[in-house]
């Protein structure tokens, strides 16, 4: 049996994670927190160590912070352990030690753990490139009142998949933030908005418009049980791979 | 120049083809209606007699009614021209004549003539098939006050997309109008409601659920006018194909 | 402390009001099922009578089907314990019948228990009266794949509310289940669609719509549990009132 | 009759206004436009000069740009004529500057015209009035490619409609234009949010989101005639208005 450690374990992920691997009868290796007092539940050891942790583990799941990364990427090295991540919020300097850590040990890094937000992305992709240059995109997303990062790492997910389809680099054909003055949407440009309210766990909608017409692509999460559900299938998959980087297609097959 | 006669004339979409064609600079050979009366610009030529039509137009548009049909495929055959349909509420016996015909000369039938909605019907047979069969499919669509059938031929056009994703037979699946103590869903089953009201050219989603999320895909359109140019340009295409039936699939290129 | 029994305690939204009220430390008299062997949790006494519950409890609440109605609204009626109903699917003799018991006992029935829910209806009424005639309504919900009856309770008790602000008798004016030639929508409806899916614990949207624009009022409810709060919250409120008939509104303070 | 003056004439919204009054039969005194060659019909006579169109209408309405205002409000106070602002992306210069006209002409500015958004307007301010503090309320805007301000001035009005329903000042609570690592929501917040694309005439929806459950309040306009009509309607009211400041709920008895 594949035991299991959380990384950033008595967040909101941490915690539903600490769920679904109880429930399926995993074992748990135990998890870290910045506040290691923040215990999970009972039996489950806490430690402030990510090498205690990666080290005790078969496999790690890392739901916290970017400033986080690359200590945890250190460890799971150092431990020769596999990690799958999904934390948001990412820049390209953390995609960098992710690629560096992925020489070395088998790491997954997803901006989105669910069957259905995966399929929603190979949809998108297929409609960007059926779509002509005159469908315009855009990406709007709405998350509980406490997240701390926009666009999310699902809604980004999703334009990297639309950029894929029209042949592009997501990076130069990005409008973010519209504010004030913006002037006429850019041609080519795939723009993003971020709702913020409430405990809602996760929609997302990519919308394509034309004159006239408009295709409405979207996922509701109801819960983030099903994120947890899907992190937990995927570092099972993830134990068992040799070294390199992986998405979420090789655990979906897809 | 393909000269282009019009079913149903004075109709919403007869008078919205003949404002594309104008627009295009294509000739219009005339238009037929139950009121021939109701001219729907100077210069068309009226009749109520569908063999006058046929024989003065290379090809010819229905969007009438589904009682007219036999007589509107049995001038096309008699004058040997090719005929897009577009009419909605067909039933089985409809599509038995339109088969007939289409052994003698090309016909087109389809539930919408839209680039947006047949990208749209791809994309569902694409996510009915890679979702399992624990996801349930739902279809809702929304029209103006004066359209008297449902679902909409779109909505029916959207459900054998799904049902062949499936691989499944749509007639045997269908849960329409639900009321009442209806128990609950059937496994498998393909759901349709219908809402009416004000101007709507027609909205359409199609939604997939399952325990803890949802995917919805739909489309919308703001006019007539999409739906009018697509129809001229089908009629276009299919003036120069050999007998048969086709789809739009053919026109679009997908 | 307010001592609640539970008539159909094994069901969905009989298990959530159980989880409710041990979370707010009140005390659970027991519960009925037709399965009483269906236990909801260690120490909450099961029983197939209802008159043993009855008297056992301060309030009872009520969400199982419309059949056994009778029997629990006799059993309170003889223990003189107020009654909570939130089941579905009710028809006009069950309405009698609550009447009949709100002679003796204090019965609050409603469609919904959710302030957000009871917040749209104040605002559906007020603007289906401010709406002239021309702007059609129609409502959709949608429902898990398991529930038995449509429209929803919900979709009703909103219905109510949009045939009240414009003078008219929700009975007489509504158009449900469309399917097949159906002909124009009636002036004056209100029309009703029901889908079906997945675990979706309940949306709904008002829809108004006249020529060139829509007002789209709705909610959507995340989980159970808020329906399980308003009801506790509700009992508890009832349990101090007199003899007759209450809806939320006195709950909210609407 | 009241004849009507079109600052902006060969805009968008110019030129929907043109075709609005020429349908009702009602003169059209002339317009301006940055570039006076856009003739907009024949038989209208387009100048530049904002004076010489002020003192040849009855009434003004303007639908131009932030940065022609200021010459168009010393056009009307010279010549004495009312005028209806529609223009957006307006700054607290601007509506000062409108306040000082407002002192020698009747004044309506307004974010937007349609019956449908202001009684959305109502329906949000009573809203925001009725739910707590623990509802979150963010407000969603989708308009064409060429729209060159954000928020649009309809989620303006739609966000001081939700500040007053709260009691709060909209400038102190406003969170626009999300993206990076933004923390946490602000309590009290009202967030905005900008969609651009396609043709769009402009979709506007305010979500208020708790724990657990959300209200969704919108409007979707099909295109720009439902805008024009509104304007037309409101210039004839307004000319037989004294000076003063106005909005449409005078307009529309609301």
């Amino acid at each position: 049996m594949t035991s299991i450690g959380i990384f950033g374990a008595a967040g909101r992920m941490g915690r539903a994670i600490a769920q679904v691997a109880a429930e399926g009868g995993l074992p748990i290796a135990g998890g870290t927190d910045r506040d290691p007092a923040g215990d999970i539940a009972p039996g489950i050891p806490m430690t402030a160590d990510p090498l205690t942790l990666a080290e005790a583990a078969d496999v790690l799941i890392d739901f916290s912070v970017p400033g986080a990364l690359s200590a945890h990427l250190d460890a799971c090295v150092a431990a020769k352990t596999p990690i799958l991540i999904g934390t948001t919020g990412l820049e390209p300097v953390h995609h960098a030690l992710i690629d560096q850590a992925a020489a070395h040990i088998p790491v997954l890094q997803t901006g989105n753990t669910s069957l259905g937000v995966n399929i929603l992305a190979a949809l998108v992709e297929r409609a960007s490139a059926s779509l002509g240059d005159d469908w315009d995109i855009e990406i709007v997303e709405m998350h509980h009142r406490h997240k701390v990062d926009a666009p999310s790492g699902t809604a980004l997910l999703l334009g990297e998949a639309a950029a894929r389809g029209r042949g592009i680099a997501l990076a130069n054909h990005s409008e973010r933030g519209r504010d004030g003055i913006t002037g006429a949407r850019a041609p080519g440009a795939i723009g993003f908005a971020a709702l913020r309210g409430g405990s809602v766990a996760g929609d997302h909608q990519v919308i394509f418009a034309t004159d006239g017409e408009r295709i409405e692509i979207g996922h509701r999460a109801e819960n983030r049980i099903i994120f947890a559900r899907g992190a937990v299938k995927g570092a099972r998959w993830l134990a068992a791979q040799p070294a390199g980087r992986y998405d979420m297609k090789g655990v979906l097959g897809l």
